[in-house]
């Protein structure tokens, strides 16, 4: 096994020392036999094979969770914890267990919250926390720590990283997130600077790579439900009715997808991962016809970055870029609303017909983690507190294959997970939904 | 009492003969002495009284429930319900009701579904149904029997309902419905007809006047309290953040003052019976700048007919009207949202901002009805059944100070609920939010 | 109007001087004309009359809200509140607003929580409360201040007092409680303290007579329909499967009644006003196993406090008496759930037969008040503050007929609302569920 | 990798003929490259290695999917389906996708539901199931065919099997179902019937093997939620109170754990897997007398397995055992109320105390399941419809590292999936919780 496997390896500080884990002297713990993870624990990348083909290599990562030795003294460390970007169900429970952890496993006494997202470092007072501080936060939605968006000022971050003297930083991110956590981790190993990087991915709309989900995404999922529910009753209520859920999901559809899955009320999900069009044979509009004509009603999901290039543009939407360089989204579902309303006035001006609209996105994303992504974030969280106070760095934590484990936060913040059309689980959507196959209609 | 007392009389059938209540004769009830309400039986119309003055009448309404003597042979019952307008929560619970009912209590073998509004009297074939088919609908939301807007044409509609043989028309919805329903009652009447019309007021709003309240109007306002319990997180959770929901209420704003009342996360609540500004002295902006500095954030609630006259209209929407001649209601949620950044972006250009809106509507009107308002629904719908087969026709059921009463249908169809400003709760609303009282500022 | 009708005296403070609302300096309010209450407002204790009955008198109360003269000096006002009993939604809502409504309406600053009922008057430390220890306080269950049964000890709860300088006292409890609250209200008068003492009426089970419902009421009607259906599909995935559900009740049924009404799952509601009995015609099983034959599945309904005589007690349990010297309850869950196996293990020994049995008692009574009764504590506690500030004393703030009214604190706590099976709602439930009139087969 | 990997072989059907799947003339799914899986197709069993250990070897189980050849022409397929045992969050749904399965994928028209359990098999009728009527099932709690346990007659249900035609058979029910299954597997193909025989586990206990979890148990872990929140209520709201809540899991505590993990309000959890002690140093007792001097109030989650060896006995219960000559179950919860007050009084007889027990049971197994558990009773269902198709029996669906794969029946069957205390995740539990580890202090 061991001669095939490649491992990734993990960054890790230098400059200290090593020494017990305090757990060790814990008369609480007596860590049993199997307790302590080395260095030889890993979790295989990859777990599905086909046996024809030889030369699949063998991936591994280290595994998560809590090393004989660590490499810092728990009086010495100062830790800082950040919030950025959007919100997304579960950031106030990874505070939390990270607070808790730190404090009661390592005895870790200076923790401190960044407010308002990666701007907080240079331009805002941090907030000191302890377990008590911190005690209801799991079951409030949003972040108390406050976020925003932007404000990412390497050389101020980093300064106000040496004056403070923080030697722990936990990120908690989405993608622009982690590629500035890339950058922070750069310039502290320039500056040989003994300060432990982490980043935690937080992105509910599952499109970070590597890791099996990111948090808070099954408590979307769960909520979308409502959202589709109510667009179902609309639909069935009505005389031609269409019910319209747009959720969210720049680039990828996970959350319309499984929410698609999960339903059963839905009859079309659109993802950006899948081309569409709406005219002509085999389109969008032939097949909500035909369903109206069969079932009286359609529930349509779309995902919030499908159909964009679909779109027509202002020229002044033609110039907006994002702080990406992007092009700005469009409203995918009001446009959609308002194509399906044109569409059917042309084609049968004198029957009835209507399109209800529903956008739950900040219903859904500003509810508290349900009971999975509570359980999940605390064991990200406590992942890595393990991994920091063994010296890790420039890292991130995640499940792989149902395990936690550490992964170079490079890696994490150049992948993308998008929804792979070729996969069963898509031909299962396709067959759940009877949904057109766009694409393979468009060929043929 | 009873001479200073004015009571509200009711039309009535007048062919038919009088026959006893079936209930008499059923083994299971034994109605006990007190079971059959008498015409003599009243509720008051009003409680509160300043004993200071005089001068005030007595006004009573005819008390609802079983009578001991009915009108129709109930093997000769052929009884059509139905469902117009918008949704609500709490339309299946009625028409469950009515039809186990009819069919349980009074025997009724024939009792008939529209589709679709007034529309499916005359264009679709009406549906069957009876206690086992409805079994269930209680728990749904929207309307099995579907709905629409319009489609009202008196004349086509008094014909189905001659050419069907209905005798008994229970019609469900909203104030355009009931001007409808006061006009086929006066057809039936005109050409003769046995037939018992009744109304059955559906508004979300909780426009309609006389009755305490509204069904399905309880059931939205615990509804808004997630999108008011979200955008509060999504405020607190940002730099200068703001919440804002729109509810329903076109032209009253019950739900918004309710969900208000019952919230405690609402900074300002702006409903169509109080005006507002948003410059200068004393307005909203003013307001919100001093709450974002003491709190960094604010939850702002509107109701959607509110400010209505404030918002630019396009040339377009100057002339556009809808059917009953008033011009298009607009998007006071959208304005509002960009006019907050408008201000801010003038006033703060370099600070945080961020605004939240949340329009919650199709997700608070499409759920079943909470346990509340399947009660109220159950009783709601008992009455007018007790009603209807006692011979009472163009009325309206409903609680009055608590208690089930009938009202002739003309008065409800004429009345509005409006939110009284100068009412104790109004007072305690801006008690509890510390809302600028936006009138007396102006005059002031 | 006026000279037909008696009013309601209300005990006063005879000590203080009158004084000017401080609303009325309150530059925010402008109260307007009709906003303040003037002993002449009266609420009317009856709405329904038999006009055919002359000799109906009318009894009115005063209306409760803000009085344009007051007799406390806000700044010489030291305020207590005080929670007994069991658990009810609204609490913590009704605290809140006390603390919120006292601090900012009328500028009080010394408002004592005092810990774990009674008792705690003497033997606790009193805790500080302010608008921002509050603040969240109506979205949790239970009552932060908490709660006990019991330690009532007249003499040293009014010394404490005394000895305090608690000038008004708000207290929130049971019918138990509310005969204490009596007690010190008498107490209090013969010392000769200027001290006002309201009592807050706190029963889930809806037993206290006069007002329309107490708080809590609605939302533990709304959770006991989460366990009538997971007894129904219990019922209903079995062979021959009874669900069975014990709501909270002792000496009425309102739970039970309304939740049996709020749901359709329901086939029979027992309750301690109506007898029943389990053997022979017309009996309990009778009707059961006609419905096992007719619909393969049974739902009861049973109030903790319905068929307590029927209960066989062993030697022991006939002696044991409660605090009130009353004979304790039994489970009348649990002993009609072993009746039923025995009855059809004698009568039917091979055929399946299963009871599943619910007591959601403590999963009901410890959630958050949901919107409506927030709503209602809110107004409940800004009634109680005006009336105290006004200088009444002993007496009880609640709705009666929809508008809140004040009510002598001795009538209160004698009067008792059972639910009266005369009433056409009763007979309500019973065509609802089609269950039997046990007391009518009975004299049959 | 291929000769290292030992593969888990299937049995297969042997007298039928390949044909091609129908997937494949299915002018909408247009299977893209990789849509089918070939038996080379496999998960790996482990995914955790210590590659200092280089002796573990590599096992793997078939993928599931569809297959490019089929053993079953459509249209002389007869399916039925079984549900057997209690309760449990997505039966309805599973029964629903095979239907819909079967039906939409592969054409099949003859699909029957077997009611109430094995029994169901020989003394019941069958009933027709279609995709119309099963429509709404996944949103129903319970098992619309209902259920029972016991009557299993081999003999019986193999001749109603050959009898009635069945030629497929998908048994959905827990581990003594699933020994049922294996010897209808065995007495099926001594008979050399040409009947595809599929387990499907459902245990909302997660006690089964192999597979990651078991459908239902995220429902479960989420509604327990609600009865530990309102047991904190309770224990809050009380001086000296334990909430004492006890959660389903016979020989397992995965609810009672991940419950635990998931809520941040437990400070004990009790499982079968785990010896405790009540009284003496390190015993519960000291611990929760800790507790509450530490904080006034304790939640407490036992799992209903958990210390049945410590219970008193009767002479009754000494002998009393169930079908599996197992002694029966004992009520751990009311058992260790009782002690628990039995204890407080003989130790501080004069103070307050209260333990509120909550036993949810059938409140969380009634619910319909959650998207989580939706979305996977959905795969589960068209991976057992794929593999039966292909000609694979005596199987069972399963994820396995999250990929869904076909394990054999007889594997699962004898595989038990208890909790690990030597695992991180306990450790985890007690970092969070501060329990203690009772074994270790005995030894100690």
């Amino acid at each position: 096994m061991a001669d095939a496997t490649s491992i990734k390896d993990l960054p890790s500080l230098t400059g200290l020392h090593q020494r017990r884990n305090p757990l060790e002297e814990n008369p609480f713990f007596h860590p049993s036999h199997g307790f302590y993870i080395t260095p030889s624990d890993v979790v295989l990348s990859q777990v599905v094979y086909d046996l024809s083909d030889a030369s699949q290599p063998h991936v591994a990562y280290h595994r998560a969770g809590p090393r004989r030795e660590i490499l810092y003294e728990p009086s010495s460390v100062k830790a800082a914890i950040v919030t950025c970007g959007g919100l997304c169900p579960g950031m106030n429970t990874v505070i939390r267990e990270l607070v808790v952890g730190l404090w009661e496993l390592y005895g870790v006494r200076e923790i401190y919250g960044i407010p308002a997202g990666y701007r907080g470092f240079y331009s805002m007072e941090a907030v000191e926390l302890n377990p008590k501080l911190v005690h209801n936060w799991h079951k409030k939605g949003g972040t108390v720590l406050a976020t925003s968006r932007g404000g990412f000022d390497l050389c101020k971050i980093v300064d106000a990283i040496q004056q403070n003297g923080y030697n722990q930083v936990y990120i908690i991110g989405g993608d622009g997130t982690m590629r500035g956590a890339v950058k922070i981790f750069d310039e502290v190993s320039r500056r040989k600077l003994e300060v432990g990087i982490t980043g935690i991915p937080k992105t509910v709309d599952n499109d970070v790579g590597i890791i099996d989900r990111s948090f808070g995404f099954q408590t979307a999922v769960e909520m979308a439900q409502e959202a589709i529910s109510a667009a179902h009753v609309e639909a069935e209520s009505a005389v031609n009715g269409i019910g319209l859920v747009k959720l969210m999901g720049r680039s990828t559809g996970h959350i319309a997808l499984h929410a698609t899955l999960s339903s059963r009320d839905v009859d079309c999900c659109l993802i950006p991962e899948m081309g569409f069009y709406l005219e002509g044979k085999g389109g969008l509009f032939e097949f909500l016809e035909q369903r109206l004509k069969d079932h009286g009603h359609a529930v349509l999901v779309v995902a919030e970055g499908a159909g964009q290039e679909m779109i027509p543009r202002t020229e002044s939407q033609k110039q907006e870029r994002d702080e990406s360089g992007n092009l700005v989204f469009l409203d995918v579902g009001v446009w959609l609303k308002s194509a399906l309303k044109e569409w059917w006035e042309r084609e049968h001006p004198k029957e009835l017909f209507t399109v209800k609209y529903i956008d739950p996105t900040y219903m859904i994303r500003a509810v508290p983690a349900n009971a999975t992504d509570n359980l999940y974030c605390t064991l990200l969280a406590h992942s890595s507190i393990h991994g920091v106070m063994a010296g890790y760095t420039g890292f991130v934590s995640g499940p792989i294959n149902g395990n936690y484990a550490y992964i170079p936060l490079e890696e994490v913040a150049q992948t993308k997970n998008e929804v792979n059309t070729s996969d069963p689980k898509w031909a299962w959507v396709r067959s759940v939904t009877n949904q057109p196959d766009f694409e393979t209609n468009f060929k043929g």
